[in-house]
């Protein structure tokens, strides 16, 4: 190895995570800061001091882990849901300008999926597909080492054709996403359970034996075995990775989505393929930021 | 230009399709023979006679597209549906040791995308996917310029949650393939039309201004959007190339789904996208296996 440091920031829709991360992935200094979203330059100058407050003379690159889809040829975000960040501005041009360092920029569950496969459930694995389910669904993937660079938007497929419509700003119908996150989960525990109950909750009362809240689990993960089924027979993944905070649902919607797997995936890869929870928790994303700076050493 | 010449091999589930092609994509001479599905060895022994029919000394490599998922690490083919190839050979090797050339193999949807991408419609793009509508629904993907190398079968996505049974060995459920390809169109067909109607009839009706049927492959055309919006979100293509016989279908399907596409297509992408018919024709699959060939030569 050798010694080099980079920054790696994670922007999120309510913080923004920056740290110092070297080539064997360790964390070495990180800072945790709320997102301002009031506009885009003051989300800038956000971005800004996070780095500035992590910086010293021997850091070699920076990297951004980006809520958006990234257009990598022009350098810019594209439609950031979230944030007051869009492709009115060369991101990685302005970054470097400003830091005078190479910097590279990814999507933020692209970023995850990078860090997953490098340092966590798929360290062994040659490719895998991963799966964030937080407030939407994100997805990246690494198909023989490398991080593959479309936008990998796998919330974003369509699984129910003309099914209900998906979230935010954007006008699709039937995507995995509206089905499977920890805010689908929270919607249909209401409607079952009342006001007061919410994901958390919800995955509690399964915990407890609860035969509503076990088949709501249960449906959520059927549609989300769909989506894998469908990830299985594009990338032929070894592995697949569910992370964000509702993979804490753990087996009850892991074990129905393996079932649905096992239907659709071809030539066998469906009952193949392992399901498997992330490890790395909510740094995946500062780490794979801190990857993608590291690449554009390389 | 080098001067060098290939044999590219298009193994189709009723002809066998051989012919010499230099680096700009040239078919100099060609043959078609039908495919033996007696047993395994009579169907390798097709391949070889089709090979030696062209072969001469300046030959400098082969290249075989074949109806199947590819394992490239193994050079294996895993569960062709419709001839008798299966993992229990590895093919890649059988074939270079009979020839002594270096050979490549390559799933036959995604040899057409490579050709249609190097010479075909989308010879002015960066990126680009493709599907093909015959029998079945191939699909096959390029990105910066390189054959993506996942398994791209996009005819087996799910885009309807628990819908009609795939075909022939796929136990999946409600994937692209059986809602776009011309046998689905043949089906939907004879429900309305009955048994003397199939999908070249269907579409000859659409053109005569029969309203159901204008209606039928109105339905086609939505469903293979859903499909491909899945695809916009997943690899953010600069075009779709619609080949296969069912393409015949025109903008009678490629106009619905472009609506479609323009739903689900993130952050403009949908509206981005340009959808269009491919050029090579029945000659694609062959060509790309000869791009496949050439690969192994860089």
């Amino acid at each position: 190895m050798d010694g080099k440091r980079v920054i790696g920031v994670d922007l999120g829709g309510t913080k923004i995570l920056a740290g110092i991360v070297d080539r064997d992935g360790r964390l070495e200094r990180h800072r945790e800061n709320p997102t301002p979203v009031s506009s885009q330059e003051d989300l800038l100058a956000g971005l800004d001091r996070a780095v500035e407050e992590l910086l010293d003379d021997e850091i070699a690159a920076l990297g951004f882990g980006l809520p958006s889809p990234i257009d990598q040829r022009s350098g810019r975000a594209q439609q950031a849901v979230n944030i007051p960040l869009d492709a009115t501005i060369d991101f990685r041009a302005r970054m470097s300008e400003r830091f005078g360092l190479p910097v590279g920029i990814e999507n933020d569950a692209n970023s995850a999926a990078y860090a997953e496969f490098h340092f966590g459930a798929a360290r062994e694995a040659n490719s895998m597909v991963m799966l964030t389910l937080g407030t939407g669904c994100g997805g990246g993937a690494v198909i023989d080492g490398k991080l593959f660079r479309g936008w990998a938007e796998f919330g974003h497929m369509v699984i129910v054709y003309d099914g209900i419509p998906c979230q935010g700003t954007c006008t699709g119908r039937g995507h995995l996403e509206p089905y499977v996150t920890g805010v689908a989960a929270t919607k249909l525990a209401q409607a079952e359970f009342g006001p007061a109950v919410d994901a958390h909750r919800l995955v509690r009362l399964a915990d407890e034996g609860e035969p509503r809240a076990i088949s709501i689990l249960d449906g959520i993960g059927r549609h989300l075995g769909a989506g894998i089924g469908s990830l299985v027979n594009i990338f032929n993944p070894e592995l697949v990775v569910i992370g964000g905070g509702f993979a804490a649902a753990g087996d009850f919607i892991l074990d129905p989505a393996r079932e649905i797997v096992a239907r659709e995936g071809l030539a066998g890869a469906g009952e193949r393929v392992r399901i498997v929870r992330a490890e790395l928790g909510t740094s995946a994303g500062l780490i794979g930021a801190a990857l993608v700076a590291f690449d554009t050493l390389a």
